[in-house]
């Protein structure tokens, strides 16, 4: 068994930094429902366990999700838990053969400095590429796009593809990866500069402010041949007004509705009856029920990454007790591409 | 060039009873949006082209949308035209070798006592059953029930497939279907008389009344191990209630939305977020866009019918006169099963 003992254990124990969930917000969460924990003690690391100080914390739409009770795609988080995350870091006690300290390292260990997971649970990245592209564009959120776009938007050449919360992790390269495919790519995002963005440095043909008074006739001019797949991330009159655009025969991967996320009470969706007319497929999906699609899908986005195919960028939070107020700006879209936090 | 002569042009010229379109409804559609014409003459039939008697008319929900100005999945019915429609009948004069004077035949002449075709755009039939079951189960809502369930439902032995109008054309089908696949059927259905009808006489598991003030009670307490499929042909809060009973990856055939058809305000949805966290798939369609899987369709169910496997009712309105108000019973849910017009 290669047991291999970090520098941190040279000197004085440290203690691990946590966030923990305390209270289950009702509509929008605030800083209440967390509770951070500066001095938990290290967790004991068995055989077949490594331990990794985490270097970068994912902050995604899915873990408003977990902070409610009830029925969801996974358990809640219980309260006085570690809130749920990805993490990106560094192996600094190994008890398995798989892992050596030093290893870099993708997991699930959440908003906590050092966490410990089972060798079969962690993703070793010796890639050339910067450990944090692998919590977001060659990581989860690109293989969102890549499985929701590819496998069940199904876009073929010269059709139009139409995302919302453009500027954000997923859906920046859902965009991209519309344009490989040799798709018309219409972004819809929140104010002047995300669309800028979105337009200027990722290459979409054209991106619709959703703010802008003249949001929907600004669609329809950015859609005139329709609307072939509409990759929804967001719900609410948004993807609505989508819907009233969709050619026949359209897809609608549906990945997110964060614009509900917070609401007490739902939107409810006027355009059902398009669906119907239009003989549309609308399918939900969670990137985690197709881990068969991962290594294709992940090695041709860091191959696509390599090669400037596909663009990306971060919004970047300093520091773990931070990370509370950097997932409610991401809740309200204030982050431009995927939004992390960097612990060290 | 075979062309016979029917007894019909022995005596004197017959002329056409047909019921025209006249005006648009808004909401309910009424007697003065049809016209009655009793003197039409009868159409020219030209080289290839057959001459029919309707015996039968179909009513069916996909004519109210018809009935509508503006976007469909068929053009609507021009002001002044007669109103489209299946019908069942007899050649009386025929200019092609296919078919010979006394064919029995099924078509979409429309709501008129005689009709032509081109050869091509009628079906022989000369199975053992009765003319008027190619207007239903062994016709175009059997193939609707039959393709939505077993192509887009995909069920699977042991899962629960819920219908709603399912004592009407369609939906009476679809839980006969899934009994035969080795599903639980449970029917939606208006009123204490259809859901007896259902359960009794079809054979489902269970039929919840929609009309009950405990409906979303009762149909948990059907749906205890919750729904695989929910086949949808209304619509509206019934749709929002079967929404919240989904399994995880459950399908959704769209067919039809009958509760919506006379709506001026379309119900707005609110179950969306369970189409997402449950991973549906919820798709569209029109029994007309998979006509390559109309041969196996009928096959199956003209085979099931024979064999009693598959039971049917019909609602049978006399004379053409009366199709308008036939047609607003139907979509009022009078009829029990298939609604068809007896012409002679």
């Amino acid at each position: 068994m290669a047991v291999r003992q970090a520098p941190l254990y040279v000197g004085a124990m440290p203690t691990n930094t946590q966030v923990r969930l305390v209270s289950r917000p009702t509509g929008f969460p605030d800083a209440s429902n967390f509770e951070i924990v500066r001095d938990a003690p290290l967790p004991e690391v068995k055989d077949g366990e490594v331990l990794v100080r985490n270097q970068f914390l994912s902050l995604d739409p899915y873990m408003r999700g977990r902070m409610n009770e009830g029925r969801s795609y996974a358990p809640p988080v219980a309260l006085g838990d570690v809130m749920v995350g990805g993490t990106a870091g560094e192996v600094v006690l190994s008890k398995t053969p798989a892992f050596a300290v030093g290893d870099k390292v993708v997991g699930a260990l959440g908003w906590q400095e050092y966490g410990v997971a089972n060798g079969g649970a962690l993703t070793k990245v010796d890639g050339g590429l910067p450990l944090s592209v692998y919590l977001g564009v060659v990581g989860m959120p690109g293989v969102t796009a890549y499985i929701g776009l590819y496998d069940i938007g199904e876009p073929k050449e010269g059709e139009t593809v139409v995302v919302s919360a453009a500027a954000g992790a997923v859906g920046s390269v859902v965009g991209q990866l519309a344009k490989i495919r040799g798709c018309r790519a219409v972004g819809i995002a929140g104010g002047r500069d995300k669309c800028d963005y979105v337009v200027r440095e990722l290459g979409f043909d054209a991106c619709i402010d959703h703010r802008s008074p003249d949001f929907t006739s600004e669609l329809r001019a950015a859609t005139r041949d329709g609307v072939d797949v509409s990759f929804e991330n967001v719900g609410g009159p948004v993807m609505d007004a989508v819907l009233a655009q969709l050619n026949p025969f359209a897809r609608v991967p549906l990945c997110g509705l964060v614009s509900q996320y917070n609401a007490t009470e739902p939107y409810a969706l006027k355009n059902v009856a398009a669906l119907l007319w239009k003989r549309v497929k609308l399918q939900g999906f969670i990137v985690s029920d197709r881990m068969d699609r991962w290594p294709r899908a992940l090695a041709d986005l860091a191959k696509w990454v390599a090669e400037g195919k596909i663009r990306y960028r971060e919004t970047v939070a300093h520091g773990l007790t931070n990370a509370p107020e950097a997932f409610f700006g991401m809740l309200r879209g204030a982050n431009l591409g995927k939004q992390i936090v960097k612990l060290v």
